[in-house]
């Protein structure tokens, strides 16, 4: 495969490649050129073959081109097997290979009317285990990104409490400190599939979710701190920094695990991601994490600011809308193979994917390759952790006919994340959030992917 | 606090200021400025009052600054509130804020003859939680780093075995994978200790340290592909792709954990890392990690390869040597306040830092402020992992009084870390490798912090 071909790819080294927005480039011409293909069979076979049914056709594929590859590189060393490499520090901040330089963040092309006010997604397709690369974090602002002098910045909290008080970030940074993994997903994740509009590849199906390690004081710490009064106040509101007026109620009973967070998978906040300081809302939609966050208020009700009543409500079929449904339910979505994905012939994949609750732990996920016929359990990696996501694996071969691929995923609340049209059945086919049905990739016998809906 | 400042510091938003290279730079102007510390005191003094000792200077501080600053907040939006920010998408692979850019890997000058046969450490002075940022993950490299092309890399399995075999990185990537958060050590990390030399700063002394999410292919699913002979077959030699012909004995018995991994923390590798693959042993020393993987063959005996005979040894007393030792037994640090660092003001501080071993989990860590005469017992933040980073806090009110800080971690095993002086009566003061002694930071009336040895 030439450099060429690589840089076209979502990131390099995938088995099954994802077109570079929307423009597919299959691995087929690689197979028909070194003859991968039947090695691949016949290699897979071997491995698998007490567990998992083959085709007959690979039974009795050769191994020559393994074989003399191996020859050579005993015999023939690489370049970079005879040359000085770079030295350390290059880049005293790391970057990914330039092979990989293809797996973006990517916008949404007419999504919204300016760049400013969008959404780029995380590729999901080309990401592994639980952890979200801070790089590839989805974005989601409301009037842009600015990247704020941290000296400059201050959080007040003001409304119900004795002492009304202004922190600089060194106050903040100084009080005690938690570190907890957790998922963000936008409301509005999957968001287009409430019709019948199947966006093409999991980037842009559920690519507003990311994962990380979060790192900042409690909110507990601050209330406390400022003599807040419990028995009358009820809520918080929080304000962003940037000037799109963003602000939200969220219910202080969900106040014990809120963090006031500087911190983002072990370095300071980026500033597409609220720098230097943003709320962490375990299992809430990603609007109540408020970015740049310069205030929080404490109040006996709701304060029913747009952000809650013009936007983020889900409207109903009987034309009524749900408002403060901000808790994100079990979800889990395949994320290899996935749409806009090509499998490179018949034999053995593993099945990867993400699943996640706003109630909790994960605690089974069900995986159908037959549009939801028959369902296997699958492997999920640990640490399984409450309102993180968790990554799931199945081993599957291939036999080349059509194949429907979907994950079902189950919390510890006995929560089953519902079929499309279960959920639209209650909450009808005119909503933008919440939506966390079960995704269906089809699988043609070409081994091209898509996104079907199937109900 | 300037934009010039800013640029100075490593890494914004810190409140234990920490100088680039050594080049001491405190808070104390800002101090003086902006009469910070009266009402940081008072602060804090109302805060963990009923917890700790506070002098009774603090207890009478006025909050004029905060308030007016308030006002201002309110009153005064700051430009980001009242200006259209940066599009989403704005970099497709997004970094840290410009604010923090001097939060780098940093190369140790003079320690080796050429950089691209060096290190670059990790600056633990910086980070928080468990999770190494890819970027910031230290270096190690013996010949210097490639970009290899995946499309051009191999990894070969020979040795004892029925079907030697040779795997592309699609081979590889479409079997069933595993993911797992570990740290890798370098044997060398702290080795400038074994003596009397008192290295700086944190990312001097430990950082040779980073964690990440790896991965990969479980080694048990490759060696039973190729049909391993694991009656005659006791260990394996991993060798890399570089031209350092860098090559390790591991035992097998340690093959269940093993994983060939082509990702960390959630994305593909970095050339400084290995990429596209790289062995992951854990709990054993960084040099086992085998970077750009190309070969594992199995055999009967240790090999004696130059990099585990005059290489990674470690010198002992009577002038034999250890061999072997690649384990990496329990140790901790504190990173905040750490060398380097000068405190703000008497009052506040949450005491914090990394704990590991080699044998499992982190059982617990007590931290001593009077040079080990006293301890008390950490917080550990969760979820403590077998074989990774543990993040622990403790609340400290600092008096104004000179003050040496410590940390003694005991894992699962109930090993405790030594004492300097009870690792050198035993392994000498001519070593390299395997320092896992007790760290001392000296806080001086004037708030400096510096590293020193007290035995």
């Amino acid at each position: 495969m030439s450099d060429r071909d690589h840089s076209k790819r979502e990131g390099s080294g995938r088995i099954l490649r994802a077109p570079e927005n929307f423009v597919d480039l299959t691995l087929q011409q690689d197979i028909e050129r070194h003859g991968l293909d039947a090695k691949r069979r016949s290699f897979l076979r071997r491995s698998f073959a007490g567990a998992v049914a083959t085709t007959a056709a690979a039974a009795t594929a050769p191994l020559a081109f393994a074989q003399s590859e191996g020859d050579e590189m005993i015999l023939k060393p690489r370049p970079w097997a005879t040359s000085l490499g770079q030295p350390v520090a290059a880049r005293p901040y790391g970057l990914p290979s330039e092979h990989e330089k293809n797996l973006q963040r990517r916008q949404s092309p007419g999504l919204t009317r300016v760049a400013a006010s969008s959404v780029a997604f995380t590729p999901l397709q080309g990401l592994f285990g639980i952890i979200t690369p801070n790089g590839l974090h989805f974005e989601r602002h409301h009037q842009g990104w600015h990247d704020i002098d941290p000296a400059q910045h201050r959080l007040m909290l003001n409304g119900l409490m004795r002492a009304p008080r202004v922190y600089t970030m060194d106050d903040l940074m100084r009080l005690p400190s938690v570190s907890r993994m957790h998922f963000i997903e936008c409301g509005a994740n999957t968001g287009m599939e409430w019709g019948n509009v199947a966006v093409p590849t999991v980037q842009y199906t559920h690519g507003m979710l990311s994962c990380c390690e979060f790192t900042g004081v409690p909110l507990s710490v601050l209330l406390e701190d400022c003599g807040a009064d419990l028995k009358r106040g009820k809520y918080l509101l929080a304000e962003g920094g940037d000037g799109s007026s963003m602000t939200r109620t969220i219910p202080l009973e969900m106040a014990d695990e809120i963090i006031v967070a500087w911190a983002m998978n072990g370095e300071m906040l980026r500033p597409e991601n609220g720098y230097p300081l943003r709320l962490v809302v375990p299992g809430v939609q990603g609007v109540s994490w408020v970015k740049w966050l310069r205030r929080l208020e404490v109040g006996d009700q709701p304060w029913n600011t747009k952000d809650e009543t013009v936007h983020y409500v889900d409207m109903m079929p009987d034309g009524m809308h749900r408002q403060y449904t901000s808790i994100q339910e079990c979800k889990s979505v395949i994320t290899t193979p996935s749409g806009g994905q090509t499998l490179i012939g018949k034999g053995f994949y593993n099945i990867s994917g993400l699943a996640w609750s706003g109630r909790g732990k994960v605690k089974r996920v069900d995986v159908s390759v037959d549009g939801g016929r028959s369902w296997r359990t699958a492997r999920l990696e640990g640490p399984v952790l409450s309102k993180c996501l968790t990554r799931f694996n199945l081993d599957w071969v291939w036999d080349g006919s059509p194949a429907i691929l979907q994950s079902r995923a189950i919390d510890e609340t006995g929560y089953v994340q519902p079929r499309t049209n279960e959920l639209r059945a209650i909450r009808g086919t005119r909503s933008i959030y919440h939506n966390n049905a079960i995704q269906s990739w089809r699988v043609a016998p070409s081994g091209e992917v898509d996104n079907v809906q199937l109900g």
